[in-house]
């Protein structure tokens, strides 16, 4: 029968034996059982198997939510049911979720989706007058003045004309609402984009360059299209800069067995937490030019920087700076989300890309693909709208949305500079500035015992040392591995959003959990 | 340049012209390009164009957002510049799109998502209790009590649990929560669930068996992932039905260049209409069983029934009722969504989807896949929560509930009713009963000499129908060739969504339209 099959083959290849691929283990695999249903009677062989099933699909890994996180909720559970743990909680650093580690809602935000999803507030004293304004300015835009009508497939007009006001304003470069797509938050829009750009066959199909360390969607969507994904290396040496020689490298290796047509650039850095210097974004798009290649801008942490010696300079605006040779003719699509910066909106799956020199035809396309969806939420739609008009000086809610917005943020920069000072106190903890984004990203010794131990579990030795940490500590990190790493160096991703007192904690029992790992391995 | 030899191409083969293919016309040329931006200035290739792009995106087609609703759009903002027409405004009777058509929302619904989205709320007095013990049921439930937090790959759970009751109240016959998972509207899960089920190459490429006329998310889908479209026609002749032996022979034929795999079903129909008598969808599942197909049951219209002699199955139930060699071999994947029924919240993109005797190992892959894009809207999901999850009786709410539920079902009864009456009496016209669903999908007569102006113009002839009746009259309905039809039949896909006296208005113009139409081309 193919289920015994399987559990066969399963034993003889540990690399495929789960959903999440190579870094998986056989701690996950546990985990990850725990997630399966009840042994089955079936008495003939399903249609849909792993042998089956699409072999792109199967290829995917994504570790943001990979066998670590199912662990955890094992252990969650485990937990609710009394077991005793040396812990009382686990705490999930894996994944970039502001509100779900205690960040609360900017009220405004808040105050305008209730309006527009419940229009009867609209008479009612308890909402200012400027949450009211744009309540009613998203509805007129709205078919049936209802959140609940779908939007154009592109989105809705007023919408994308205040996301067309926002970059105008951010980059003093105008902006067009006819090159603004809202979007099911950025995943989505990168997707999209993507989906369009590959194709052909063999040596010709298409290349997609991606920063090592990268966030895992770049690698998931390009194994779904069977695109090839072309490695650069951040420089760890230089605070994870980009380097262009290292592109220059990367795409020339990469010619020899595909068609490199597709640079993906994130700024701020994810989990690297870089912040591009003006002079290497335009030496990308330089670079850019020169090679043909159309560049994606994954810019969703713009508001997320924090050390005083960076700022945040967008794709679109060094492109335009660089006058007409570039601006009218590299292609662009640069992408933002409501899921974080200060609202850290994720749930409501609010984004937008803005593309720049697309082909009109190609517009065409891609509306025609947007169309087959439908439209983003439009709940998303109106958060996106929030995001990129706020309350301004003279009206109601600006002082508190403004002392809501600097809370956050100034919480943020505090954490980040925390983080990075106590990980490099750590022996065998080494840890770049955390210039922006929400992440550290630090590099761990792991002594050539764990490294055996972790062989002899099945197991990648990043994934064996978060697995450890998590069992011990309940803390919920993500391994290296899961976003690229150099060769024989280790590191795993932590969120910097747990509150400022519990960041403490968790980072001391980082620490303890490292140095007695370090002793235990020695 | 690239461009000008995409232009002279356009020319000599107007089948590839435009990204919605085969029903595209010169007249949605010009529609098209009128969303197109300004001329550019582009001194040199682009390096995404129409010929590099990914040709299965290319071929995608999509007619319910296609080259006529481009058309419809031209002609409103030529109505809002002040052209004169032969009517006031465009009714946009191409999408199943409730409150743009002046439908309410459910009032107890939008009460939970207002409470949900703005918890502030929850201490006022001018909330129902039932409807706060709702929304604070699914606060509890989410990451930090809000909704933007991302939920679990898989939604909310307490979500899937009220989804898993709902099927049981609805079956008679359990469901497991862990078999449920939320979506993006049932779009996305549909394409999740074909994403996983496509491979092969050549003859051994998946086949997947789609009605005819089908809703175009299935083409447009099984173009972008490559798999092999085999139709199986509905008989028009017996009101839309289903009719097995149809099936043995598609899938008999379709052995021959491809592996059929998967069997899609619609029911409620669409854009058809008919509603499956149990028999048949017992014939099916015999048939699926033989044949080894994984069943998909579209079952977004399950509450919009209306014809007395007609009553909403589902395939889940059904398949139950047929034993265990079927119900513990078959495998299904049945959907339903937020956007229809009598809630119509299509803006929301809420949905769930059930999944019977998956494999244990393919819903690992299912959850992998679907974290790749984080979670669907938790404002989504929670919709779908309060559709799952009315108001019962002895609760604060049911009364008003009740009746405005009954208001909308009552009204779109009467609609379908209305509908197909006035279209049988028209010359020419040929509608079957509107069972269900909301669409009415009429056959109508294309003289000969319509049929060559049509060619003339590089037409399909029930587009250029089509597309006359929105110049003449402002009507914006979908031409059948977007959706299949047989060779040589002509038909339309109109909603029955305007209001009772802005239907009945639009009806007699489609009428005056048609008899018009014949007398030109007699």
């Amino acid at each position: 029968m193919q289920r015994a099959a399987v559990l066969v083959r399963r034993g003889s290849c540990p690399r495929a034996s789960g959903p999440w691929g190579r870094s998986h283990s056989s701690a996950a695999a546990e985990a990850s059982a725990a997630l399966k249903v009840r042994p089955e009677r079936s008495p003939r062989d399903r249609i849909l198997t792993l042998e089956s099933m699409n072999p792109q699909v199967k290829a995917v890994e994504y570790a943001v939510r990979g066998p670590i996180v199912l662990k955890a909720g094992e252990i969650e559970m485990e937990l609710q049911r009394g077991i005793k743990k040396p812990f009382t909680e686990v705490i999930r650093a894996n994944i970039g979720d502001a509100h779900a580690m205690g960040q609360q809602p900017i009220t405004f935000l808040r105050q305008v989706m209730a309006l527009c999803t419940y229009p009867n507030l609209l008479s009612s004293p308890s909402f200012p007058e400027d949450a009211k304004k744009r309540a009613r300015r998203i509805l007129q835009a709205c078919g049936g003045n209802s959140l609940g009508s779908y939007s154009a497939s592109q989105g809705v007009n007023c919408i994308r004309e205040d996301v067309a006001a926002f970059i105008t304003r951010r980059d003093g470069v105008p902006a067009d609402p006819d090159n603004i797509y809202l979007t099911t938050g950025a995943s989505d829009g990168i997707s999209t984009i993507l989906k369009l750009l590959v194709s052909g066959g063999g040596k010709s199909r298409t290349g997609v360059m991606i920063p090592i360390p990268q966030y895992p969607l770049y690698s998931a969507v390009i194994s779904e299209l069977d695109a090839v994904q072309v490695n650069y290396y951040l420089d760890e040496e230089n605070c994870w800069a980009l380097n262009v020689d290292e592109l220059r490298r990367a795409v020339r290796q990469a010619k020899d067995h595909c068609d490199p047509k597709v640079l993906c650039i994130i700024n701020p850095g994810n989990p690297t937490g870089q912040v591009q210097s003006r002079k290497c974004i335009e030496d990308v798009i330089h670079f850019a030019w020169e090679e043909k290649l159309f560049l994606l801008a994954d810019e969703v942490y713009q508001d997320n920087v924090y050390s005083p010696d960076c700022r945040f300079h967008s794709f679109k605006k060094v492109l335009y700076q660089m006058g007409p040779e570039y601006s009218s003719n590299v292609e662009l699509a640069s992408f933002h989300s409501t899921s974080k910066g200060y609202m850290g909106e994720c749930g409501y799956r609010g984004g937008y890309m803005e593309v720049i020199n697309l082909h009109p035809e190609i517009k065409g396309q891609l509306v025609k693909l947007l169309s087959v969806r439908l439209c983003p939420p439009v709940s998303g739609q109106a958060a996106m709208d929030i995001v990129v008009n706020p309350p301004v000086p003279g009206e109601e809610s600006f002082e508190q949305f403004s002392r809501e917005k600097e809370f956050v943020l100034g919480n943020l920069a505090q954490k980040a500079k925390l983080t990075e000072d106590l990980f490099n106190q750590v022996p065998g903890i080494h840890c770049n500035p955390l210039q922006g984004a929400m992440y550290a990203f630090p590099r761990i010794l792991i002594p050539a015992k764990a490294v055996e131990a972790a062989q002899s579990h099945k197991m990648a030795p990043d994934m064996f040392y978060c697995m450890k940490l998590l069992e011990e500590t309940g803390i919920c990190v993500v391994p290296g591995s899961g976003f690229g790493q150099r060769e024989g160096t280790y590191h795993f991703r932590m969120t910097i959003l747990p509150p400022v007192e519990k960041l403490k904690t968790v980072l001391h029992k980082v620490k303890d959990f490292h140095l007695k790992f370090l002793e235990k391995y020695a």
